[in-house]
């Protein structure tokens, strides 16, 4: 039976500052992703957010981002590969111990906005990432760009990963994800979006924007929780998955 | 055989900015209290530090503190013991992995500060950080003031703990410390302050600052690295206690 | 002719967070208090409530406040009155470059949640705070808590003051406000609550918890925009200032 | 007769890190780049840096960085220029109000570390920053690396500007730096070193690395403070100018 995992950002808020229907979008998820307070978070937040995970049975996986909290880690930085690593170790740390504290396992591991993009191209830093992972704990899952530098970085050491893909963004016919800036690039149609992600799951294909099919590892879908819109397309798909006899289930 | 650990605060350099001299003060200590990116110390410092401890057969300790770098943590903070609990699960988590990593065990938690020494009166905020460090791993030890409140919420939930004891400051006839706002609250002489801590350690006993003998646990005495003095009076105090029969290791 | 003015706390969002409707606040204010980029805001976000301030004709005041984002700088701290002040200087001067490059004057400072509340009863804070605030301009308006140390600071040097009253709280009849933690802190009847600013606007004069009548100086009231239940008490009490014959203008 | 200034980084230490000799560089200095509490400096410690200018007669000016202080304002940040310029506004008020307090002028600014170097080559970025410390105050002068985009921006808008060299940097035919990655990028024989700037301040000329003399405006040199042989070296250009006739004054 085919199986996807739906994974979203959680515990973005951060002192008096709330971002992310948390709430009352974990309902629908099987995994979630942890800010773990460079980007987004802090430790008040990061307890909580393990706490609901906790209370819905949705797998706990670490955030880490760049020490960027006024640009929530979306904009690009030149840090060496090595204090990328240095900033995952921590980040995983940080939330590992809530996770420890609470009982729940340490499920995975996403890094976050300009340092999920910026890995995905370069596979030094690629490297020191999953390097770093490997190295707080073995088992855990890098959770990466469905084709990316990522993905081969942990199969070049050994650490286990899953595939994650996106409903709502166009690929080329290498697998990547057609930039922004490119017209076409974002998937407008939710009907269609929701389609393609059934089908990537059941299928392992897509439709690529030159008209042609690819072949995708689709082991999770990135979904939001950031407003009542993306909480409906959340839901809907959640719910056609199902319905098309795919089983949405953590990797 | 008397025994005492001598514990230094390593891993407060930042960024470009350095302070203490680590690797020259390492050869006399037994345990490392590494600060954890709060009120000093980040992830490539940190990571430097764990190393260094591991070369030297230091044991290595978290040092957390108050989110404060402008201040280095030395400045009171209103914070709630809830909130004070999840910074200290944040940052002995982020050093943890570092360890992890680097396969050393995490030793101890030493708070730093204004949060050790508010949590040294405040028990329910010493309570809530023996809490949050027994979450985290129940077997760590928390290196606190001997006869503290941190010494007592310890006790009080059965986590293990280690009393410090101070070289050069006095003591009043309850054990606890003079505060450095009063007259003789420094012990300013070296020949008596190492004298001090060698009968400490053999005897348990020290004198108070009105002459009367009072007994103190002494665990560990707490030294430092920040300059050309203080690592002369380290290497003094580890010399002399090991010439008088005490055995200088890790509790 | 009775006048007041109605201040606001804007300019509180920090890059992707938000906190406050401030455009929806503005029509009704006459002064804001912007936030400078320590307890919140950041410097994007000042550029813009700057600008908002303009285009309403709304009076700009800094608005600073402890070196504590994660906990919106509403939790005490021990710095001292020289770092206090220098805190303030550096807000101050920081909006003031968003007020000179929009071409608006810098109207007043108003010190933000616990450095306000330790400076009104602290007169060595406050004497520091109204000293670094006169010394980068000798015009700028304190904004303190009516017959507070802050005002007392203002007055022994020679600053300009305007004297703050609060429609929600209740007065002792030395005219300080009731401690949260007492029981009638709060004036939780709205209609009460316009009566006694009406009064406080025409009369200068308040019924304190013990009964009796008090003098109270009220050149502005502090009103909040951090929700609809807000906006319409803001809304509410402007009208009904205006339909007494209180004329609602800034200081 | 020809003059040059001789501009310094002070202020870079940050509570309790000191960077920097800064009290024993400023006899030998015209001009100070002051660190305005992003990638470095806090406000006590530039209240201290523009009381040191102040009483050294050196020219005070802002010295504005990205703000992250981890990486010390060296790791290139892809910020947009709305977002660098509204930095540059915050951090040059900021310093602006401790010379407003110490009543003395605030002279230049010049961008550090990475948005420096990022702004010599991209003229959006150049210009956002130019119109920045325009609006602040019209006649402040932009201190940029000669012949960079930053130089053609100001020029673009009218606003002084002043052009600085490197003592110790090779420079390409068309009057831009060696990227420090190319072997001869550094000039490591200080008698050429200062051979060179005495040429550029006397003759405006320079030899570049492929043996062509070429014409350079060298309205300032940039030393540094931050060691003993650096010292040394800048009492020996300044020395050294003066004996040629050249006069070191800030611009």
């Amino acid at each position: 039976m085919a199986r996807i995992d739906l994974n979203c950002d959680l515990g973005e808020s951060f002192g008096a500052y709330t971002i992310g229907l948390d709430d009352q979008v974990i309902p629908f998820i099987t995994s979630a992703n942890v800010a773990c307070g460079y980007h987004a978070g802090d430790p008040v937040v990061m307890e909580k957010t393990v706490a609901l995970c906790k209370a819905s049975q949705v797998q706990v996986g670490a955030h880490p981002g760049f020490p960027d909290l006024m640009g929530f880690g979306r904009r690009n930085m030149a840090v060496k590969p090595e204090e990328a690593g240095a900033y995952v170790k921590y980040q995983v740390g940080a939330l590992k111990a809530f996770c420890d504290a609470a009982g729940v396992p340490l499920h995975h591991v996403k890094p976050h906005g300009a340092l999920y993009n910026m890995a995905g191209k370069d596979h030094a830093l690629a490297l020191a990432i999953a390097r770093a992972v490997q190295s707080v704990d073995p088992e855990l899952t890098l959770l990466a760009l469905s084709g990316s530098q990522m993905v081969e970085a942990a199969k070049e050491i050994g650490l286990p990963y899953a595939s994650e893909v996106f409903a709502d963004r166009a690929y080329l016919s290498d697998g990547s994800l057609v930039p922004r800036s490119q017209p076409g690039a974002l998937i407008e149609d939710e009907d269609l979006a929701v389609e393609r992600v059934v089908r990537m799951a059941l299928e392992g294909k897509v439709t690529a924007i030159d008209g042609t099919d690819i072949a995708i590892q689709a082991d999770s879908v990135c979904v939001h929780g950031d407003g009542p819109k993306a909480l409906a397309f959340v839901e809907r798909i959640a719910q056609t998955l199902r319905r098309e006899g795919v089983e949405v289930r953590a990797f």
